[in-house]
């Protein structure tokens, strides 16, 4: 059968029959299993395995196609098979592997070792690496390859069809060739797919995009991703200043800048590296993990040298002690909501000037409702716990105070953050966690200290 | 200049320049605006304004270019526009949409309207659109387009060529055209790019891609979207168990798979829906925030019951109920280090049966190291403020205990839930806080009753 039906569960399996042939010692015919197998199939399996079975496989590819597997793993992973790997055999995987991703590996080279790699390269592989590591990491410069095939305005589309089958094989991804005039300024783009349905005897002029969108080659690669998604490229061309084309980013460059973007949010909200390894080791993972803990454990003790500033009311009142993580709790979830909310937007690029006060009020208007709902709640449920009445309304007090600070906080803490250029992703969640923490404790011991102390 | 350069500014600025020209009352040029705009930026304009802007900009845009934006549209925001739309309006816009989109629409509409929808539906259009609506939500099915261009293997390329010239104009983001038998069986693909560049002798079958790999119709759109990630694909054959082809998927859809899982672990994570609207009104948003928030007061009230259990020690040491919120807060933060991991790990796709043994003692180890690390570093702060080497000891062994946990808890929880079919984005996080709570409060709690009430 020619056509390889994608099943569920492919490679699931397959990374079961590799991990038990491994585990029988089988290695020849694990070798074979992957010589049968794509890069990208190989670079999954290996960010899926511990890193005893990855070391395994990693000696068992064929180093023709390290540099392909290579392109296709995660970061951290990736910097980490590249560390144990020679000079000559990085050099010999920079053969195979596009611009963009060998710069990207290169960057992160010993300084020592980059140059042994860089001496071990063809003259050609050189220049073309020099040039791509000129351009800033997370730009449109760093996504960029320079594999663009040009076409001149004047000529015929039939001309065009003859050099076409003459120059053999396009890039990956070609969507579209890009027409250029004598300084190499971009003038249009020819889709291929007219290429084939047009008259040839129509000039590329006749035939070409000309209202066609251009990349600058700083812009970030957020804002690229951003683009590819809201107008479905497959491709697009990337300029200079002065309208030259550079080069062009593909889709699947793009996809994983959307994937890493996304990700970012997530793991930057649980304190976690977005690059970071699901199989690393465990002394690796243990201490990049440390830092965030580090500035919880200020926060707690924050938060607890607010409950020390009442050590005369919860000496007192042991009930209030035993109450007193609600309020904080409910403030925290509230504002988590929102911050994740704002987050997102920031990444999606809606939030801006025009829209962010509107923002914040809509923020503060669902903090003081939701407030006021989990007031008369708790306040209820207190009061029907402990048989208190005074108890219950100090509470729900605190409670409308912390969830609207809350929903102002989750709102204007990520958009104050991104002002002073620090990632709100990363340190939001924590910041927020600190006010929700720190009024919710003072709000309930403060109340509860002027109301039940005579 | 031909080419528009794309400036980092140009989103918020153009929607700066509309809410100026709405506040002003300047309808007609806000009109002119929006005609000159791509309906993809007129999305974005729309996800990106409060309500009100909203409804004004909606009544400005060209009734023609109304199925184009809607597609484009994130689930809340398109739902609640719909839902203001005639049957008549709503069966105009359909006629410019993309099948797999209108599908999803339809599917969204109350029945009543849902038929008089299709009522007003020319016939070629309702067959599409009923087809589309058989396969179920979130499958390949409703990713997939029917505008497939399909070829027969003993057929020269010069005849193809002439063909495609008389056909016209190829569907959007074709960048393969597939080879069926006379069963509409999949044989294999050819690249627009070879028919470019290939010998016009040879024949389809000489040239064509054999080794294609063909998208089930029932595979799940994450998987799908996993695909095309690791395989680099633009678009792909979707067929049914019989290898029929049906239609393909396109790199577009695709990408808001991709966007939509990433952000639905994020968002879930925090409690909220991955479709939340941004800019979506107030009370709406109070009341879809509620159910997280309600769940989170039961968690929390789960925790004040445990302090409740040791109210006599809490009544005796005030400085017990100072620190005893420092222990849940350290392992809620690392467990959730760990759950954030582990659910973009399952979203990926990258745990399985072969390795989820090993993650879990990994992260268990992690734990535990971290669980020392931070046992000696409480009990010195602690001893350090209060004087009392008894407490910091008390502390420094409840973390210990409870950073272990944590990181058991927070790998196994989502591997839990996803077994039972729970999602492990959304429920994860709060059923992972209430046991790091609950084991936290416990320990100290209850290691301070033990050692210090005699």
């Amino acid at each position: 059968m020619p056509i390889e039906v994608l099943d569920n569960e492919t490679t699931d399996q397959r990374l079961n029959q590799l991990t038990q042939a491994l585990g029988n010692g089988m290695f020849v015919h694990v070798r074979n299993m992957l010589q049968d197998m794509a890069a990208s199939d190989i670079a999954f399996i290996l960010e899926s395995s511990p890193p005893r079975t990855r070391q395994v496989l990693w000696q068992l590819i064929d180093q023709e196609h390290t540099g392909e597997i290579l392109d296709e793993l995660g970061e951290e992973l990736k910097d980490s098979l590249i560390k144990q790997m020679s000079p000559e055999r990085v050099a010999k995987a920079a053969e195979s592997m596009d611009t963009d991703d060998l710069a990207y590996i290169l960057r992160s080279l010993p300084d020592s070792i980059f140059n042994q790699v860089l001496q071990s390269m063809s003259k050609q592989d050189r220049v073309r690496v020099e040039q791509a590591l000129s351009y800033p990491d997370d730009t449109a410069g760093s996504l960029m390859n320079t594999d663009t095939v040009t076409l001149r305005p004047d000529v015929n589309i039939d001309v065009i069809l003859r050099y076409l089958r003459i120059r053999g094989e396009l890039p990956d991804a070609t969507d579209m060739l890009y027409v250029v005039d004598k300084k190499d300024c971009v003038l249009g783009g020819v889709r291929i797919a007219d290429l084939l349905t047009c008259d040839p005897n129509a000039s590329v002029r006749e035939i070409m995009v000309s209202d066609l969108e251009a990349i600058p080659v700083g812009m970030s690669d957020s804002e690229v991703a951003q683009l590819f998604e809201r107008h479905d490229w497959v491709s697009a061309p990337v300029i200079d200043a002065d309208n030259k084309l550079l080069g062009r980013i593909t889709i699947d460059d793009v996809v994983d800048v959307i994937r890493e973007d996304a990700e970012h949010s997530m793991m930057g909200m649980a304190g976690m590296d977005d690059d970071t390894d699901t199989f690393g080791p465990v002394l690796k993972s243990t201490f990049r993990r440390s830092l965030w803990l580090t500035v919880n454990l200020f926060a707690a003790l924050l938060a607890a040298s607010v409950s020390n500033m009442f050590e005369g009311t919860l000496e007192q009142f042991a009930t209030i002690a035993i109450l007193m993580t609600i309020v904080p709790s409910m403030g925290g979830v509230a504002g988590n909501q929102t911050l994740a909310l704002v987050i997102r937007g920031i990444a999606l690029g809606q939030i801006g000037q025009s829209n962010s006060r509107w923002l914040i009020g809509k923020e503060l208007a669902i903090g003081f409702l939701n407030g006021l709902l989990w007031s008369v709640l708790v306040f209820g449920a207190v009061w029907a716990w402990k048989g208190d009445i005074a108890l219950g309304a100090l509470i729900g007090g605190a409670m409308l105070i912390n969830m609207t600070v809350a929903g102002l906080a989750g709102a204007s803490i990520p958009l104050m953050l991104k002002k002073m250029n620090i990632d709100p992703a990363l340190a939001g969640g924590m910041v927020l966690t600190t006010v929700t923490d720190v009024i919710g404790l003072f709000a309930f011991l403060g109340l509860a200290t002027i109301f039940l102390m005579h």
